[in-house]
């Protein structure tokens, strides 16, 4: 049995790297247990990440060893480029495409350097809260390329926004709208407004069932069965101006047929508007949700829209709107940055596989064809786990490698750029990430690592606390003194 | 049909407090649905919170509504009475139980506030990373009440750890006591450790899966089958004292017999230990995991502990170990802080119930006794939803109260004081929460409300973007003008 150091393939630290990334496919989110279909699929693709000569694991040309020994770890590393290709991926539908907006979900990745780096490429932004309206006016964004979404907005939130003159807001309810009004009625406004209609589709099986959100029964947007009467409502508003129809499926949709299934209901209600009403809205905005171009991240690996397949989503999406003279809104997030970012950290342990249980695996047949050498190759089985102290804190279970790992090793966790930071907490007092983006062949630290000291800064004691009748610290310590005695 | 504030039982507005925050019972992480039987279980169990005379919700003896008013919404509100009474219920077992050590588990809710008065009762800490030890050096914990447990600890936190010279480390794994014998070794110093034994029960169904942690297979300690051996190689140590044993099942288990079926087999290695190698530990720590004193928090409702089973549940546990002349330790979380909080919030938007399809509900047969008039009572549904982007963002669904909630109205989360604070996160860049203490008939907030420009003043953008041969933001405008203009 020869060791896997003997293969010629990658030895060493980084030929332990070479082997998990190019294995280990997944979202912080969504990584779990993937199958062998998933890694060959993903081997097709052109990742952020890419050895050199020397077998050192690069991003935009920056050996992420080095990145880890300057900043630490856990650390997100962007790749500007890959951004700004999945942005041309959309903004290439322009070709044929008349009339479309592209606004970036801002709740995938929320961090200041992302929002510039979109907005210089001329996107739009999709908010959902008054934090996210803050984190893009910091951003230097023009609020007329915001459109604010989400339920439960807040008076103090729409105040924000109304008085802002952000481009849009989209109105979840009828409760909503009269709140809207009433701002901006107070603050001698017209408002922009679409309404989002839930389509009511029947979304089952197309994503996890968490993240979908335009079925029946939903938290969110007016049903369809009454979007006439909200639109009539909103006509007759002084201080409502009605621009389109919204509605958004879910996340992680891998078909295009649930979004065409929306576009039409949302068409014939332009039609009927038109019709009934003598509305004539100008957009039809059908959310995002496409599924990021992440092997393994979807139950329907086989079936994910490959990079090619999105200008022509987009374009057969938007043919009738377009038609009509209206123009298409689309709110992408994941598909945007989730394969742009990685999540770079180190091995501490390796813990010894229980009882010896677990073996050395040789593969009856050789997968992977150039990577493998000729013979025998020893491969060694892990579960990835982090130091959260819940069980669930896991990122791989029975991951394969060609060589053993070891503490000290950096890895990387691939396709964390969407859901990734953005939904860290502090649990167990973790400090939250420091963030880096790799332009024009320099890093920036876009985020400094969290400190502990920050975390509970805005803590602090009941100086006066009285705990009468109860055992002091002195008293209890006595009282352990004299059980110890007893 | 009588609408319900016909109903001479609370009306308006505090009335439907009163009703939901009867009805209304479970932690933020396990607040699904809940049926009858916990409802009922609750109201045999003295709250935290309560109505004066004048129908207003109080805790600890304040109007939450004022407090809500003071220090806006959401605000977690803590009783300093409570968590003196559960750590008492606790400590009470001092009377029959030498040798004793309870430590409070501080990743239930890292406070400063709360570990200060827990310190000044007299506990110890159970925790989990450099953050926690932070935290408690920075409430005032003298470093030698610590326990540090959790796996995956770092050089760097364990240097803190044993330098400050924190009472005793829980080792994870072999890989780990290496790592702790040569940081001591490097600081001269003689480090006190106790090894955590994965007792590998069969624990399926005694409480979520994702939050048990001693059966076999699961990240944690090391597996019982090789304690022997491990206890051996950190006998030979000139920079080790073992002290202990320890384990941790799990959370919130509402069961005894686990943790009797882990202390024997904590004695028996013991025994083993002391017959074979001649270690005598002076310690067995049986971890936490018991469930809070919650209705509806466990599936098992009926046999949730009781509030007097607690010192029966430690004496139980504790015989045998000192009766060896050992110490028994502890390390509760959610049962010292879980009932000692609330979670207030602002209904923000009552949704019209879609198409109708709900009704108010009239009860055949009236529950709750003394609360319900004779007569009929109108009921209402409600789904309680927050106002996160996600379709899990639900507190409650099929709520039904006694009367119309409306835009406003403060409502209480129950038993929020586990687990709620400590896991938030700033997704959708909502700011954290502010916290507030209730001690002596004063509130003092002990967390400030976070700010949006706190979330991202460490972010930074990239100041020399060039996006070279791509639109940008003006070109791109001029593109859509020309496409608008096609």
């Amino acid at each position: 049995m020869s060791d896997s150091t003997d293969n010629k393939e990658g030895s060493g630290f980084m030929g332990s790297i070479r082997r998990l990334s190019r294995r280990l496919s997944g979202t912080v989110l969504s990584a779990d247990s993937r199958d062998v279909k998933a890694y060959l699929v993903r081997n097709d693709k052109r990742n952020i990440y890419s050895y050199d000569g020397e077998d050192q694991l690069k991003v935009g040309g920056i050996v992420l060893k080095e990145l880890a020994e300057e900043y630490g770890t856990p650390l997100y590393v962007y790749d500007a480029n890959r951004l700004v290709d999945n942005y041309r991926l959309y903004l290439g539908s322009l070709k044929n495409v008349k009339n479309f907006m592209l606004c970036y979900a801002v709740k995938a990745n929320p961090n200041l350097a992302l929002l510039n780096l979109f907005y210089k490429l001329g996107a739009g932004f999709d908010v959902v809260s008054g934090g996210e309206i803050a984190r893009c006016l910091a951003a230097g964004v023009d609020p007329a390329k915001i459109i604010f979404s989400g339920c439960g907005k807040t008076v103090e939130e729409l105040t924000v926004a109304v008085k802002a003159d952000v481009q849009c807001i989209n109105v979840e309810s009828w409760e909503e709208l009269d709140r809207i009004e009433a701002v901006a009625s107070r603050h001698n406004k017209m408002q922009n407004i679409s309404i989002r209609v839930n389509p009511e589709l029947n979304l089952d099986g197309l994503s996890h069932p968490n993240i979908l959100t335009g079925s029946g029964g939903h938290k969110f947007g007016v049903p369809i069965g009454e979007a006439v009467a909200i639109y009539s409502r909103a006509k007759a508003s002084a201080s409502l101006k009605i621009k389109g129809i919204s509605c958004h499926l879910g996340s992680n949709i891998d078909k295009l047929e649930p979004f065409i299934e929306a576009r039409d209901r949302l068409l014939a209600l332009a039609d009927e508007l038109r019709q009934e009403l003598s509305i004539c809205v100008e957009h039809i905005n059908l959310g995002g949700g496409f599924a990021a171009q992440i092997s393994g991240a979807s139950a329907h690996v086989s079936e994910t829209p490959a990079a090619d397949t999105i200008p022509q989503w987009v374009e057969r999406l938007a043919k009738p709107i377009t038609e009509r003279g209206l123009k298409m809104v689309l709110e992408p997030g994941r598909s945007l940055v989730a394969d742009g970012g990685v999540l770079l950290t180190k091995v501490e342990y390796v813990k010894a596989p229980p009882y010896g249980q677990q073996h050395p695996i040789v593969p009856g047949q050789l997968k992977g064809g150039h990577e493998a050498s000729a013979g025998l190759t020893t491969e060694f089985k892990y579960n990835v786990a982090g130091p959260i102290c819940e069980t669930t804190d896991v990122f791989h279970r029975d991951l394969v490698l060609g060589q053993k790992l070891e503490s000290g090793d950096y890895v990387i966790i691939v396709d964390a750029g969407a859901y990734g930071s953005s939904m860290t907490s502090n649990y167990n007092t973790r400090n939250k990430p420091a963030e880096v983006m790799i332009h024009d062949g320099h890093p920036t630290l876009i985020r400094e690592r969290e400190t502990y000291e920050e975390q509970f800064k805005r803590e602090k004691l009941v100086l006066d606390l009285k705990l009468k009748s109860l055992n002091t610290v002195e008293e209890a310590e006595s009282q352990e003194d004299l059980n110890n005695a007893a």
